[in-house]
């Protein structure tokens, strides 16, 4: 009996529908993670973590909500990886901590996934098998294949997913660059030929949905960073993304042609090196890079390039550490030139400018963004999406990897090129989009949201500890102890104040003295019986000590009382 | 006897110097204010507030810390404002409560000079007096002179102090448009004849030294809300800075030209149509401008035009309140067109993201910056940069009203043209720039920086308050309340542990009671005698709950021992 007989009707006897689940990833940038469902069988394609939001305090980063996952896992065929990137592959270690499934992935995705599940303690050894492009593979009801794409890391691919009620195309993150750092340019001919039999729907990464035109060549800063080298009077230190291999490749090249030694700084970028060259990803690393440090101080200047972290800006990255002279081993020169080979992420604008601030100050030449092409992105424009559409030719799209904006532009390009506008999907987390004989539509939700990760804490922090975080740094905290006795209830002890964030202490003392006999006060007026319940006079205080404090200060401090039974 | 013999030496003998001393706005964006000081004679020039930086948790706004001037409050001959946006004279009520002399400024901002007074409490009448660019005034021994500029807000003028030691120009803020809404180019004219007649030093506008070529016109925007209007199916809602008049006078001009009747939303955006008209600096007003926003959504919604503050996303503003359907008064309709004409202030990016988006899926179409030309800047760029020094030739350059890049970059443009890099002084706040026989030199610094205005509250948050915000931010904090014997310095009470922004309390009783247990633990292992030093006892306690709970979390929340004699 075919795959397709086998799984064309479930246990019910109504036909198996088929499902595309995103549990992250649209609506946003970041935790990117889609479901493929058919009948009871699931397959997951990747598993990415996001970077807090700035109302999150204090959070480290976000994680899908996996519970939809961790109740059907005995459904789950397996996780399939398109790349690398943290954002893909970040929420790995939490997904398998609790999921037996393999997990997908061409050499270097796997590489870096490994290294990933390494920095959390799992009990337990994970599958990981390693993906041919160009290869085909059946996994239950779902026929796997994989096709190549540019991204600014390598090993990147996109995934087939044939089911009995069609295909579905996930593109992973890509640009169409003909001229690739790697030479391997995307598969077209995989792409036409999917596009040729009739795909059902297309998953298409939205970052540049924005932007008109392409994006440029990878080459176009190879370009850029020779004319730099050739240039440069001095030093040369250049900062980009620890993940971006082609960068680094690219500044290793540059480096060979004008006889220049590359230190490395930052301990992401060693780690990333290492591996990428062990892997078989990084070229002529051992003719041009120097493992010590000290050793390429000791070279004359002009013969010497650094290649370091820190290009976002990031306050404890190597970068920032030399910006403010605060590194071990690196201190700017005259006539440095820095090199800054990354866009600024959305929020990290001015951290990057405080850094390029005070490269400048210390006399180094800067090169950064907004004056010179030394970064492009990894994401395709949409002249290139139109590509993909006209390739593929998918009857329904549902556009991820993008704020919601970016996928109304999304959908806007595909409009252009004549598909109907209820054939493309604006999907939420969670929204299950169902394709049932062909035809797609919206049938219902599975849980889906955000998983705070703080520490070693996942999903301790909510709503309520945010809340209060977000209180305690607008105008701090005023604590007031207040000691009760046992069997009098009558007030024995304290009130005592205390704050933090507040006010600077020593200039207030007035203010608080005064406060504290506004709370006296307020305590003493209550009635004995009263004073038995706590909850009452924690609100008096409350009241009496915030409407004083406003009206002295035009703050709002939280405060906090606490009663004491002695 | 002239001026110019009149001030040439001084009570000893000695010649006058001329000094230029910014007190704020070099090395940074906002609280302009600079002071020109020959003899013991001054003017200020500006007095401007900044918005706070990312890690000022809770501050409002940010002041240039002024003591200098309070300290020589009778030498102050005049305050001079340039123009009237809040970073050129937000700081004015701070300043004129401890400062008598006049304040001088075109009409309008005059207007909204004695606006931002009205804020705050001054027991005393302050001097305001009119200035008409083209006619010179006298003060002390400085020769006043003042030419019209082009700006994004109208009566934005330059200042020319002439000296006996030579003149100084103050650009303000500037750009040149040769087709500007007002009609009013800049008094090239004038520049020409101070470049003829010989400038000392030129104060210059560094915003834009990033950007090649010119800024485009106002005119361009013009055009394309032209273009909008024709095409919108129904309401047209626009957000741009209350301040941009000259945005509010296209929108008008367009809505008159279209039949359309426009309706504004959101306070301060009322308070400056109002302000404006009063003082004759918007036309039209009563054709198109109706009052009452119900009367305005009675209309067919093709006919009608809302413009609305928000258009940097700021969470209380109305755009921000329409996009996530909480105004009172304004629903998103669909086929409503947004358009936002304006900028995004770095740090404000992710902000103006989240309202675009949630426009979007409210089923607005929106357009905004990165998609269309709705919005020029009001400072110039390189090549304007150039033309201001090739028509006054200064013989020093003081690049202001930019961060140290820009002002790096501006110094680039000046050396470009020709100019020595020793006649450019990248100053800071403070710096003491002496001119003596024309030669210019950095002599000193006086005090300078910021004070922080948080509430009523002015120069009280400091460095202390600060670290306590960022701290309570990031983890929270525990409180740890003891009750000790006052006699016998036993443990009587507690320890009650109390936490806010560390974890979610109720699934963490576990940990919190494990934590109480530690410190038990601590307090008691203490000699009876060490019991006496409070000290003593709460650096215990900060170290055991400090280490068990870095163990159990990864994470370091505030911890906050108080101990209670009873």
């Amino acid at each position: 009996m075919s795959a397709r007989k086998q799984n064309n009707r479930n246990g019910n006897g109504s036909r198996n529908s088929l499902q595309v689940i995103p549990l992250g990833g649209v609506g946003e940038i970041g935790k990117n993670m889609f479901v493929i469902k058919y009948g009871n069988d699931m397959i997951v394609i990747d598993a990415g973590l996001k970077f807090p939001d700035e109302d999150m305090l204090g959070v480290d980063f976000v994680i899908p909500d996996m519970s939809y996952l961790f109740e059907h896992k005995d459904n789950i065929k397996g996780i399939f990886l398109t790349h690398g990137h943290e954002d893909h592959i970040g929420a790995l270690p939490y997904l398998m901590k609790k999921i037996d499934a393999p997990v997908y992935g061409t050499k270097l995705t796997l590489g870096l996934a490994e290294r990933k599940l390494g920095e959390q303690p799992i009990q337990k050894s994970i599958s990981l098998k390693k993906i041919l492009p160009g290869k085909t593979m059946q996994l239950g009801p779902f026929k796997m294949e994989f096709f190549s794409t540019n991204h600014s890391i390598p090993d990147s691919i996109g995934i087939v997913v044939h089911t009995p009620e069609g295909t579905i195309v996930h593109t992973g993150d890509f640009k169409f660059d003909h001229t690739p750092v790697s030479g391997k340019v995307a598969d077209y001919n995989k792409l036409a030929e999917l596009g040729n039999k009739g795909v059902l729907c297309l998953l298409s990464d939205s970052t540049n949905a924005e932007r008109p035109g392409y994006t440029e060549s990878d080459r176009t800063v190879g370009e850029r960073l020779d004319e730099i080298f050739r240039q440069a009077p001095k030093r040369i230190i250049l900062a980009t993304f620890a993940s971006n291999i082609y960068r680094i490749q690219q500044v290793i090249n540059s480096a060979k042609k004008y006889g220049k030694k590359v230190g490395v700084v930052g301990r992401s970028m060693i780690n990333v090196i290492e591996a990428a060259s062990e892997l078989g990803y990084l070229e002529n690393v051992d003719d041009v890079v120097i493992d010590d440090i000290e050793r390429v101080n000791q070279l004359p200047l002009e013969k010497t390039v650094l290649l370091t972290t820190g290009s976002q800006g990031e306050p404890m990255s190597a970068l920032t550490r030399i910006a403010t002279d605060d590194h071990r081993k690196v201190e700017i020169m005259p006539h440095d030139t820095v090199v800054i080979a990354a866009t600024p992420i959305p929020g990290n604008e001015k951290l990057i400018s405080r850094s390029i601030d005070n490269l400048f100050k210390r006399g180094a030449h800067v090169i950064y963004q907004s004056v010179s092409g030394v970064h492009v992105s990894g994401h395709g424009s949409q002249e290139e999406l139109k590509m993909m559409l006209n390739l593929v030719k998918p009857k329904y799209l549902i556009p991820f990897h993008g704020e919601y904006r970016m996928q109304v532009h999304h959908k806007n390009v595909a409009e252009k090129l004549g598909m109907p506008s209820k054939n493309v999907f604006l999907a939420e987390n969670g929204e299950v989009i169902e394709f049932n004989r062909k035809r797609g539509k919206v049938n219902g939700k599975v849980p889906a949201g955000k998983v705070l990760v703080d520490g070693l804490g996942v999903g301790d922090v909510g709503n309520i500890v945010l809340r209060d975080r977000r209180l305690l740094s607008q105008d701090g905290i005023l604590i007031v102890v207040i000691g009760v006795d046992k069997q009098n209830k009558t007030l024995i002890a304290g009130p005592d104040i205390v704050s933090r964030g507040f006010v600077y202490v020593r200039e207030s003392e007035e203010l608080l003295e005064e406060a504290r006999e506004h709370v006296v006060k307020a305590v003493n007026k209550m009635s004995k019986s009263k004073m038995n319940e706590w909850q009452a006079i924690k609100s008096s205080v409350k009241d009496v000590l915030g409407q004083y404090l406003w009206e002295k200060t035009r703050r709002r401090p939280m405060i906090l009382p606490i009663i004491m039974e002695v």
